[in-house]
């Protein structure tokens, strides 16, 4: 039998600014443009999470997707939600708030909070156009 | 040269309860919720359906997305469009209507059916924030 | 100066069935086809519902949405979402639930509920295809 | 014969604060929730902009599209996309930047900008789920 | 009692160019740009038509939306679907198919054909970003 | 750690037509339906280009979202936007543009111009509901 995962999409809105304070303002304005500006931009952030593992006979589910929107809500959105990640977010702290480095982050976060099945997939849409996906 | 696929979205629109008649009407509650309404919810459901294989040199398909389409409303929707899924779908007789069990559901019946090429994955989107996904 | 309004998006699953009770089964058949069906179909139905009023220079706002988002939780979706249209909702009982009949419906409901300016549109999405709309 | 307009439709991302520096701290943080956090938060914005008048026999057109695009980026998107809303835009000084103050004061700039037709509607989409819209 | 209406949205794919015959190949390049290439380019074009009219006591509707959908495709889509608007179509002869030109096109053929309530809106999207709007 | 990949989404809009011209206008006609209409139909393309590779540590990034729009701009579309994809396009002359025939072009293209990771996958949708896939 072919493998299931299934997909839950959140969503959260947050401020943040692309800058690598080891180097310097010249470096960082060229590298990120209007990423770089210090009073911030934002997104709303779609985020997609993906568990894979067999499906029970008694509830006919891999896992509660109610289940699993209070842990992202929980370990994810709790703390970016309505947020700065450059300012307001501990486990980024010393980061680049990147789509690619959220992802990272948010897999790291989640990999040891499924119950049952495991952490499929990670996808972050900062915007309609971009996104970053880390997969198992 | 990398694999090749083609994917068909659909839609369909159907009523369902989850319900595990084998427990108890407390468990039912307690383990669906509102989902568990004696009465029914429904979805506005989208399928997508994709297929891996070579590409035709005579007409430079892989499967003819018509056909594909057509192969679709005869397997599936015509089944299950505007129906229950609990009372009205002989496949999903004694199955527990979740996400994931129509994509298993639909893998079993579209599988054979596939004039060329294979199937590659099933995807069953319940709303726009729930999904669940068969891929070989 | 040109008026101003907000427009709030919220969404609910619900079951649903045409059928008008002083009719024969076979006008019924004949009117709403597949609509019809007595076991029920469903939707991920889209409700919006947009106010008209002065902007608070204390505020910036017409109305807080999230004040009208919970207007609206506890007016409309508590009483319709996971729900059956035909059996579970006291306010819908004798009517048709069409598209039309639900934005009428909801719009005699929020109509005096709004607590600033007045409520100027309700629009219901059945389907990504199918609308109705009310406005003053 | 009915009137026709037009709408070109454009994004920008910004992060803001909902702030009444009149008020206290607590009476903003208990009027504004998460959305007065002090490193702000931001959004993928969505600006609609709408156009009413004549359809030219020589162009078809009412207002050439491309040029409708050149004047919101210029008189708009430069001044607001990957800026904070309340620092770094010199028409919002003094103005909480809710998505009503945003869509009177794009309005305001833009209806004396439009070289054929007049101003019909502008609207701003703050998330897929919040809308202002300012009509003539 | 607020006024009542109904949208069907549908879709078609059609290739254009926009070019006016009286005018000189300089002229139609400079104001039309890309849009004139002599090959055609194409879109999917979105159309929604809205009706607006009394709500039947006997069947909840206004006018049924199989039966609005069926005099869209009859009256519009087999005439524009998969064909070049400036070479297939008939009655956009002598016409330059702007979104514009197509939305007031669509409206003189389909105002005479509603058998129930009245046309009221016609809206074209020719891009998710650009749309022409005919309103009563 | 599991792999990371970023993917960019870009659109275009293009006229094509399906047509063999090593067989007969009869086949042609049964085979690609009203997609062999002579004066083309077109679409608005969606292009998604995922690319894979190791985050530097400097950046915070695989490879610039903005530099991989640019590559994508000037590989792919300023050759096919507004174009005729039957023939306007050198790169696609004798191969039927069907959506697999342009997502293999483009991987053919892309593959050797990523400047940092891999190319992983190229995915064109012609419409919502039809894609085709190059995954490596």
């Amino acid at each position: 039998m072919p493998s299931c995962t299934i997909t839950r999409r959140v969503h959260f809105n947050a401020a943040h600014r692309l800058h690598n304070p080891a180097e310097s303002d010249a470096w960082n304005r060229a590298t990120f443009g209007p990423c770089n500006n210090p009073n911030y931009h934002g997104h709303n952030y779609e985020l997609e999470v993906t568990v894979e593992g067999p499906i029970s006979e008694q509830t006919g589910m891999i896992l509660d997707m109610k289940e699993l929107k209070g842990i992202i809500q929980k370990e994810i959105l709790d703390r970016v939600d309505h947020k700065s990640l450059n300012a307001d977010v501990p486990f980024l702290d010393g980061r680049i708030p990147t789509a690619e480095v959220l992802a990272v982050a948010f897999w790291e976060i989640l990999e040891g909070k499924i119950p049952a099945g495991e952490l499929n997939e990670v996808r972050v849409h900062e915007t309609g156009r971009n996104a970053a996906i880390v997969r198992r």
